[in-house]
């Protein structure tokens, strides 16, 4: 294991911080390590039918870029994951899912963050409301082969909306996901 | 777009930073975001055969755990990825590879860092030299199929190596790996 030495510098944001730590590995050695100190987050494949997925483009911060990504966001204190996931779904797309199903959970940035990614996949879908004017520029209604191949050919590449839709096929190759859930 | 006001705050690294910033939302909102201004990484899919990869044990002081992972590692300033997929997959298991091909590149943490992570296959491999004893607890040889059931039964949440190993079989599956890679 890694032991803390000391925090060198820290950075708090409304919803998570970051921290500089001193750390001595396990042979002794001393080195720096960034730990961003971040909530758990919910991420949703939402099915209006088998064969398609609600996808949302936004502008993204960090890689000063917009894309086309899975809805997802941060779990709220005291809030479910699954919960979350419903939530943001709404927020995002206007569309209330009857049915959420959590697939698989992962660490996408074990480097450096603790966060943890939750993927739902939602169908039962109901439009209750209008899109988020925030942060999301537009809504679309995208066919699972089609997001295949954009992933397969480059055009997409945020990390959960490729973990959500391989992890979704895995799973529908097994029969892991109930008959009955696109209904 | 959402435009950079002012950072707030600023946090450096040895080998990236961290910047908290006010930004205007596209709505004309005000909010704060972390950016962290990472290098690209490399990791590596590295085949003794077609049906077995290299994995690492080590610890993730972010997540305070031990995990099983693909080799991988931050680009060094003016190193090109695949030379890095290379370096790290020397320095961490001792093995160097012959051959090297860019399957994948993705974001990881989209929300907040700008990171790109080239996920490359490896081939031709000949033991050169130790282990990496800073932060390589042991170098393991798994069959590929085993790390798919890790991945499906959740004993395996690092998302560069579930990306890693399903863009693997997506592209066995499309016939897009060369038919001598792993000669």
């Amino acid at each position: 294991m890694e032991e803390t030495i000391k925090t060198l510098g820290i950075l708090k944001a409304r919803h998570f911080c970051v921290r500089l730590d001193a750390v001595r590995l396990r042979n002794g050695k001393v080195t720096e390590r960034i730990k961003v100190d971040h909530p758990e987050a919910a991420a949703v494949l939402a099915f209006p039918d088998k064969d398609h997925i609600l996808m949302v483009r936004q502008w993204r911060y960090a890689i000063g870029a917009e894309t086309l990504e899975i809805p997802a966001g941060k779990v709220d204190p005291g809030e479910e994951p699954q919960a979350c996931a419903g939530r943001e779904l709404q927020e995002e797309t206007g569309q209330r899912a009857s049915r959420l199903l959590e697939i698989f959970s992962y660490y996408p940035a074990i480097g450096y963050a603790n966060e943890i990614i939750r993927i739902f996949m939602a169908s039962g879908l109901v439009k209750v409301s209008g899109e988020d004017g925030n942060e999301i520029s537009a809504v679309e209604v995208v066919e699972v082969d089609r997001v295949h191949d954009m992933i397969m050919s480059g055009r997409i590449c945020d990390g959960k909306t490729v973990i959500g839709l391989s992890l979704f096929k895995a799973k529908m190759e097994r029969g892991e996901i109930p008959d009955n859930f696109f209904v």
